[in-house]
């Protein structure tokens, strides 16, 4: 189980999740201090907070010290970085041969060695879930669009794809059509695959006019949960309407959904299901 | 071991490598028939050959008894089709069915009834490399660039990598760099995720400057290698190029190499290695 702490320090990389857990900190009045990362995260969509590189983990750890945080959490998207180009401050030189090491063999590899960097410095991490609670995927589904057989079907099949090259560290999402697998995604992350599913031809997939086939996100089996947890907007449900998919998947607890309500709107605007699964509401 | 057999039927698809295996068959003095699939092969590059649809498999059939065939090699590619726009002969409403049914579970499931529905016909099904040995990939270098230590690293992580996808009849193949899988195979085939993978952030891939990373392409562990070999020619070097790979990967005998002289000289103009790995020449 989490442990307990009071004062979060929250590491800001692009996209809407790090302000909405930043709001969720602060409403819990345990917000201690913001960093927005340089080229990923803008500053001024939060109240109050510093700038830093990603080459500027000691500078980071000062800030969440002044701050009088205990805990940290790692949350939106960041880039790989350069190394060669990271301007890294003297902590950052001294943790980053490992850091290095780790890159080289996922992206949860790389992410986990960056989590143990903070637990050395007596932080506790926080998942994003453990913090904006009402982000955590519940069992069942986002607004009134329901999958068919034939979509279950699909769904099971990307799900278990997503799975396998879970295991792999490749990525967390597949896409699966009348049982085909269409996509797999790695590096280019899901927009883009979802771009390319689009691009195959309609022999292969559905359109908006006749909907077939389920985009699966799902954590890697092995990964890190506290950070990277995959996430489910209005975006993914557009990128995945363009796509002519019938639905998208998600396991329980296994994903963050940004904004259910919107993605519900969206999802009932495009004729989509929104499916989170517990796993015991799949075919027999 | 393949039977013996004296007069091949060709039904040809898409690319070169039809025209290679008819004009390997004719001097071998064993070119009986060739079929062009409509809309995949033109008939105009092969001496004598007969156009038809992916429907009328009766009426191919009795093409290749005219001809006095034993033998049917399936060869170049063939996307999968709408099914509701096949204009069936009444042999192919009579195995359309199964054929429908393996579609569903994947490419070579697919393939593997196609192959059934001939050789229930009496017809040995003979693989492109058993007519045209000289395409088969053999245990080497094309070319003089040889892959360092980490390429061939990348090598068998994305030799492995394919492997788990090939099993879950997904696809063939698969890029890695500096150990990070940056891409993978589905039903986009190999063009579209080396330019992907170009389009990835330089943080992540190799560049014509500096070559990093390497695509690999192998058979399904466990599919039909008469047919759907993977395919290596000089278009794949020049897609791998342009990602900015070292290099490129097969298994010997995994793979048909087109124009292996040609090949050769492209990888070397590019500077990229093509390593035909036996499995006793990677690193210990």
């Amino acid at each position: 189980m989490a442990r307990p702490w009071s004062r979060l320090g929250l590491v800001a990389g692009g996209g809407d999740l790090p302000v909405h857990v930043a709001e969720a900190a602060r409403a819990d009045g345990r917000l201690g201090a913001v960093v927005a990362l340089k080229g990923f995260a803008d500053p001024a969509r939060f109240d109050s907070a510093s700038e830093r590189r990603l080459g500027e983990i000691g500078a980071i750890l000062k800030d969440f010290e002044a701050a009088g945080c205990d805990a940290i959490c790692l949350v939106g998207q960041v880039a790989r970085p350069d190394f060669s180009q990271l301007r890294p401050d003297l902590k950052t030189i001294s943790i980053l041969p490992r850091i290095m090491a780790a890159a080289t063999r996922g992206d949860d590899a790389l992410l986990r060695a960056v989590i143990a960097v903070f637990e050395e410095e007596g932080l506790i991490v926080a998942g994003a879930d453990e913090i904006a609670g009402e982000l955590t995927a519940k069992p069942g589904y986002l607004g009134a669009v329901r999958p068919d057989e034939a979509a279950r079907a699909d769904a099971l099949r990307a799900l278990h794809v997503a799975g396998v090259i879970g295991s792999e560290d490749i990525g967390q999402g597949a896409v699966a059509c009348a049982g085909l697998v269409l996509a797999v995604e790695a590096q280019e992350g899901t927009d883009a695959m979802l771009a390319r599913v689009a691009a195959l031809p309609e022999t292969l997939r559905g359109t908006p006019q006749a909907r077939r086939g389920v985009l699966a996100k799902r954590p890697k089996p092995v990964q890190e949960r506290r950070i990277d947890l995959p996430v489910i907007g209005v975006s993914t449900v557009e990128g995945a309407a363009r796509a002519g998919l019938a639905g998208l998947v998600v396991p329980a607890g296994g994903a963050l959904i940004l904004g259910a309500d919107a993605v519900a709107r969206a999802a009932g605007a495009h004729g989509l299901f929104v499916w989170i699964t517990d796993g015991d509401d799949g075919p027999a």
